[in-house]
């Protein structure tokens, strides 16, 4: 039985949103999961319609959008954030989730719930859509860490490949480095060396190391990883989510603001643009995952619905039962080994 | 009378798509600009309709796509984008136009008219479409150099200021830096530093710093200038690009794809799609300029079409008349006074 410990006062529609994402979760389930909500018992039990498979464990204090992480998870001893931590530290649980305050989440992970051996900086992987197919690409690091060494940025590759292979089932990923250009040389100094290395890791075997993607092609299945320092990825990802969505709101605003033409010309390409406006929602793509910890973190948006809770829960199952943290611990133990 | 030197061999279309370009920018203009074709002389003459105002300097070496940009410059001295960065150096011309290699015309800017006196790293400037309006924002720089320290990024704000001011007409630019987070301790060391030292020269009145911008706000209107390093910039520009383009795509294949509906509902939206394509057509915001050089150097894409170059030669234009290149002299001269 996996059991998912959710911050269920994380995130603008806590708790509502949180409970309802659980409880859709665990009807769409197969009764092999446990949805254990950690917040304000008064305010969540009224909430949840059906107790099966749900637990409720008091938290009295609630880790705010703007609160210093450090500061918040270190002085807030009884905050729902902090309590689920702890159970996942104490295997009381699988993984933990969150809607809530992204850099406290972190913290939390870093601070109770620990890195794991072999791995110095944790990173943040996202899957994203792609045009050319339903099974998109991820990123990693998308922004868990400002400052990376080459040697992060490595380790990266590695947590991307394994989570490409134990969790999406795709046998032989390919992995990408993002840079300034396709070719060997591109790069500042950091990310030529990332490359180098990147390339002896592809020739030893260790992983398909496909060279440097671009940005610009990342919606093009040019990879299933892209590889990336998180300062880098923060910047490639918000360039192409606040684009993507700035072009949807144009062609929202030009039917709403037009004329019968556009208003009937809206009407009936409604099912095509309805299609597309799902396929790049990042939200069905189930949040992002922590990885290099001794249990997965699942950020999901601040403004997550229960149906961005549902996707992201299913994915948190998925993680769970894929044995990725085994995985990712045998091929760092066997690394630490070698040296 | 302003000269504008142009590189007629560069470009996927070239020459054809410069010589088509050139004309329609002397039909539109006043009769006060002059340009210089450099490049094969019996390839071009022939294109040439009417040579008023336009000039052939014939050129019988050509920089190739693929060639190694500081060994094509230094070898092929016949090179018609070698002539043509000549031609400025010796005061023959007011700017350089190329759409060629891009790695060849930086080097070539670098090289042969050098870097204004106090400025040690030339920048990249762009101008990109914003949703909200019709003036957009720049960006700079845009990945002239991958390299960037805190120092040249503080150069690229005072250059986007200038440029802002003197060449888009706008009284008091506001200056955004690109960073992982709104928050004024966002980023990694780089780029705390870089937000320390222009709120510094904010509060000194260098210049108008409204802190950090997010790469996913920069389409809506949040900056006039978008300070970044060449290796973020390019990431952010990239993604931006690809994924608007993505989008645009997916619109047009699903009403291409599609049954009788969404081609009549396609035709309905049409007019709507094409502004909106118009709008987010880079193209029309005239290339990019390398700042920081003692004449401007102007790159259009390798893809570009006659009426791309007649935009990228308005620009030219408005740049060579907006005493741009003085502006930058007197504050850079005044800078180095100073110290």
């Amino acid at each position: 039985m996996i059991k998912i410990a959710i911050d269920a006062m994380g995130g603008d529609y806590a708790p509502q949103a949180i409970v309802a994402g659980a409880e859709l979760a665990r009807d769409a389930s197969q009764n092999d999961v446990e949805y254990i909500l950690f917040g304000d018992q008064q305010q969540i039990e009224p909430l949840v319609k059906n107790q099966e498979h749900i637990q409720i464990v008091h938290a009295d204090e609630v880790i705010e959008m703007d609160d210093e992480p450090v500061r918040a998870v270190n002085k807030k001893k009884r905050a729902s954030l902090v309590l689920a931590a702890q159970a996942v530290r104490d295997g009381e649980a699988d993984l933990l989730l969150s809607a809530g305050n992204t850099g406290a989440l972190m913290v939390a992970g870093l601070l109770i719930i620990g890195r794991m051996r072999g791995i110095s900086r944790p990173g943040l992987i996202v899957t994203l859509p792609v045009v050319d197919n339903d099974q998109g690409f991820t990123m990693i690091d998308a922004g868990a860490n400002a400052d990376a060494k080459v040697e992060n940025v490595l380790q990266y590759a590695q947590l991307g490949k394994l989570y490409s292979q134990l969790v999406r089932k795709i046998d032989n990923p390919r992995i990408g480095l993002i840079n300034n250009g396709t070719e060997p040389d591109k790069g500042d100094v950091n990310h030529r060396k990332m490359y180098e290395e990147l390339e002896k890791m592809g020739q030893a075997g260790e992983l398909n190391f496909i060279g440097n993607v671009e940005a610009r092609d990342l919606l093009h299945n040019v990879t299933d990883v892209a590889v990336t320092d998180g300062f880098t990825g923060n910047a490639a990802l918000k360039g192409i989510e606040g684009s993507a969505l700035a072009v949807v709101n144009m062609i929202k605003d030009s039917i709403n603001d037009g004329g019968i033409r556009e208003k009937l010309g809206g009407l009936l390409l409604k099912p095509a643009l309805k299609q597309i406006a799902q396929k790049m929602d990042y939200t069905r793509y189930g949040g992002s995952v922590l990885l290099g910890l001794k249990a997965p973190v699942i950020k999901t948006h601040g403004n997550s619905n229960a149906k961005t809770i549902f996707y992201a829960l299913q994915s948190a199952a998925e993680v769970a039962n894929s044995n990725l943290v085994h995985g990712i611990a045998m091929q760092f133990h066997a690394d630490q080994q070698q040296k």
